[in-house]
């Protein structure tokens, strides 16, 4: 097992179609946690909940790219084990905004950076990915997944750059905005049927095996959650006004706990963000997040 | 407008074929409220929500049928204001058990009875549906909806029988056990993805003009709750052992409230049901309920 990044940066991964409409894009929302402990005739909920008048949780974004990343194993230079890698962070971007309900795209992933470190610790690899509508080719969306593989590292040589540093740290004083979402304990069991099966989620003895006391959320389930938060605080509640997000995960979620989203604005269209849960002293679950928003 | 039983009675519908698969199942229970206020590891929720151990809800069997019955105004002598029906009474019966949590079956339908409730007041349509397996022929369900249609009694001739009672009283004793499910505020929001999109369960204006305050929980979700709770409490929570469910529709639950299943053993394999609301003084939802099991 090693990692060779003489081979593997800039490979170009196999491209891949996916589709959706606005049951999934509903679903999604539902999976996310909206409407939980909320008025079901909120608008707020209505809007990524019912086809009537639906507007898309912009952070499905990154749902139909998901699979994309099983051709990361198939890329010469890029041999490691699976079950060491870790979603590190995810940087989603609406490039022609709003995020379409219905769409059928192409997938273009390659992978833009490798970075060592240390030997002993890891590597990070991180995927860029494309999409664009199948029909037009217009770019709509664009992802960049940070993986950790753990155990991958020592392969720099002298001079090359460190691996950057996640940045996006909140200012001291305090927020400007608190979001808390609760989490429902079937939150996973809702959120998976859009498309993230891994067993840890729902398998008390996959849990075990990944050195959990029982089935974790979902880190991009969560990620929706900051997503909505700047959203709700910084948006007026308009999802077509999100531009991008970036997260660092920091720590799982177990289903049934309560999310609480600090905000920090740094202009109209800049957020910084950080995710915690309420249950267990605040424990930090989603580091260095940035949310931006079209004016 | 008008209901003309020597025409009508006895007519076939148009064959319909419907399919599903485990994540339609899962989805569904979910729909149904398996898990809110349960540990998401408990095996009475995973048997229903995990496609690595999944039975189905057996209730499902009415799902794949519904559309079917959209043919019923394309009878002869079947004429009226398909805003005037409401679903009055539904039996539900497994035949060649247990329910696939994946299949592919051709519906059957035919009218069976017609009942007039008297002039000014309504009339009673039962359509029986059989559901085979679109491969082998084996019937596997059946399914009897009786729909009232309001004003649009008055044809019954001298003679003619009356509209036979819905029976299954229970006892005057106290039940032989009580089950509790609490549904999610927005329960009807995921429910409706299992395919009844009704807007009277999501929309507000709907629900005003359909004479509620807001919108209301689908009678056929509170149903799955009634078999849900006979499995839980006299079948040791094995879906497997149910045989079928009877019920009689007398109000709707709004999507927040706490349904209370009574259950009284008659025998080892039948049980009387009834459903309440926890909220508005035991309001009774659902009543005349018989739940058959196999030994």
């Amino acid at each position: 097992m090693a990692i060779d990044p003489s081979r593997a940066l800039g490979a170009i991964l196999p491209a891949r179609e996916a589709s959706w409409g606005p049951d999934q894009m509903i679903l999604y929302a539902l999976g996310a946690g909206v409407g939980t402990d909320q008025d079901p005739t909120d608008p707020r909920v209505l809007q990524y909940t019912w086809e009537g008048e639906l507007k898309a949780l912009p952070t499905y974004a990154v749902i139909p790219v998901f699979e994309t990343l099983l051709g990361l194993l198939d890329v010469p230079g890029m041999d490691f084990n699976p079950m060491m890698l870790l979603h590190g962070e995810q940087y989603t971007e609406i490039l022609a905004p709003p995020l379409p309900v219905e769409a059928r795209i192409v997938n273009e992933a390659r992978i833009a950076g490798i970075h060592d470190k240390g030997a002993g610790k890891g590597a990070l690899i991180v995927t860029d990915v494309t999409s664009r509508d199948a029909a037009t080719g217009t770019a709509l969306f664009r992802n960049e997944f940070t993986a950790f593989i753990r155990g991958e590292g020592g392969f720099a040589r002298p001079g090359d750059p460190p691996a950057p540093a996640p940045g996006n740290e909140p200012p001291a004083r305090e927020p400007d905005a608190v979001v808390t979402y609760p989490t429902l304990r079937q939150q996973a069991l809702i959120y998976r049927l859009s498309g993230d099966r891994n067993p840890l989620h729902v398998d008390p003895s996959m849990a075990a095996i990944g050195g959990f006391e029982r089935p974790i959320l979902h880190g991009l389930c969560t990620f929706a959650n900051v997503g909505r938060a700047a959203i709700d605080a910084c948006a007026d509640g308009n999802p077509e006004r999100f531009r991008s997000i970036k997260v660092r995960f920091a720590s799982p979620v177990y289903p049934g706990e309560t999310i609480v989203v600090r905000l920090w604005r740094e202009s109209s269209t800049d957020v910084l963000c950080t995710a915690h849960v309420q249950e267990r002293d605040m424990k930090a679950v989603i580091t260095n997040a940035r949310v931006t928003l079209f004016e």
